[in-house]
């Protein structure tokens, strides 16, 4: 992506942050923000506050003027212009929905932005260039510029070095998973989390705040980890699947993956051998 | 306790709320923090940041000028004052100090309170009063008086309904557990959350944001819980060990126990169902 558009598309993603912020406000912890509207186009309920978030970032979108696609999870993929897309948009508008309705504070806006040279179809979550978390709970904006770096609040930000994982602290989706492939991990490590928002505890791996994230259930969808896997990659840190396999999932609502990020790659071995390996 | 010993108490742990919070606030996602500074009375590491907010506490208890006796992580039991204590508070300076010091947004103190009429020894968990718990990252303050309800930034709270595990939001420590136990809950819930913070998580079965709380490791302290159970179980919950038994241990810092907390009695029979009688 030429510098222009990088300054241009960062522009517009500061704005969709600040604005949805200011449309969900009102409504976190609040039990209507938890009614279901509609079924998403990923299958999944759409909830009010859901459709409040994604309706304010195609609102911001449509008034860029410009040619570009949006993948997101309650609309699916929308085409904005007569002329063909110039860069595909993956959005996450609330990731934590569930935090956001019951005011637990973790849950933010995802956006992955890549350019797009000749198809969206031949486009893989590693096609994209530009990546914005922002944790609306606490205010914090992780950016990053694929080969330029990631930051935090406009600070640079690095992984953590921690290799043992009997030290090591790790967001973990332990429930509804194969527990033969998780009860092992959950005897080795330090400490876990489950904060609930995918976005957020990847850039939690990309700040060192967490050693690793992962979740084996098969069941991440693109728009939640697009963004964060480009914040945790500029850091310094991995992002594959169980078996040590690139992720490379097609840009739409309805890829699933499981996912082993990791903030070095001692410890991001040591997860494959437990949790794809089994050993 | 009577009403002035209540406004009394309530008084100096709102006092003491605020000035640990300014405390800790410089101390929050910094590394010296994290240092370690000795052994706590509880047999556990006591960090820079943990000794700085119970040094606060007992300062302020000291210019009470009353006589009372302190049971705190690293000080172990500490008596005030030259005539036999009025009081005993049982306090968690910082409960969930691996967030502060990673600026995950959930820490909290937890104070709960007592009035002695014969010794110490022969008190438990059930014969403390007032419970009052402040989450420095939101700056919500949970408080209950037995027998008189429990409030959330003085709105009277109550538990959640929920009694089907299959829809049901828990917090749950499965990590380092024994994993036979905890394996078919992990699969029976719709969603788990591990926000690291006991005290936080009580309070939110207490206001209904989780349906239960379960830790059946054995190895929940009476500071982190005392406080939360008295707010808990006044907003219409309950609180057992795993074989459904009341907590009733001591008021020192070496007593261990699993807890089993809920919204209701439903839940708490399956809860208990599956991790107590493993059926």
């Amino acid at each position: 992506m030429k510098d222009e558009d990088i300054r241009f598309w960062s522009r517009i993603s500061y704005e969709i942050m600040e604005e949805v912020n200011e449309v969900i406000s009102p409504l976190i912890g609040q039990k209507k923000a938890d009614k279901t509207v509609k079924m998403g186009a990923d299958g999944t309920p759409t909830k009010l506050i859901d459709l409040a978030a994604e309706e304010k970032v195609i609102e911001i979108l449509e008034n860029t003027g410009r040619p570009l696609t949006v993948v997101s999870e309650e609309i699916g993929e929308l085409k904005l212009g007569d002329t063909p897309s110039e860069v595909v948009l993956v959005v996450d508008p609330l990731d934590g929905t569930n935090n956001a309705v019951k005011n637990i504070p973790a849950y933010a806006i995802s956006i992955a932005i890549g350019k797009i040279s000749n198809s969206i179809k031949s486009m893989t979550t590693d096609d994209l260039e530009l990546g914005f978390v922002k944790n609306f709970a606490t205010g914090d904006i992780y950016n990053a510029v694929k080969d330029r770096g990631a930051t935090l609040n406009g600070e640079v930000i690095s992984t953590s070095n921690e290799d043992d994982l009997s030290s090591s602290l790790i967001g973990a989706y332990v429930y509804r998973a194969d527990m033969e492939k998780v009860d092992l991990l959950c005897k080795m490590i330090r400490r876990m989390r489950i904060l609930g928002s995918v976005a957020i505890e990847l850039c939690y791996v990309a700040e060192g705040i967490y050693d690793a994230f992962v979740d084996v259930r098969g069941n991440q969808r693109v728009m939640d980890l697009a963004a964060g896997k480009i914040i945790l990659e500029e850091a310094g840190g991995l992002v594959t699947n169980e078996y040590n396999q690139p992720l490379l999932k097609k840009l739409n609502v309805l890829e699933r993956t499981s996912i082993i990020a990791s903030g070095n790659r001692n410890i991001h071995k040591e997860l494959i051998r437990i949790l794809g390996e089994g050993v």
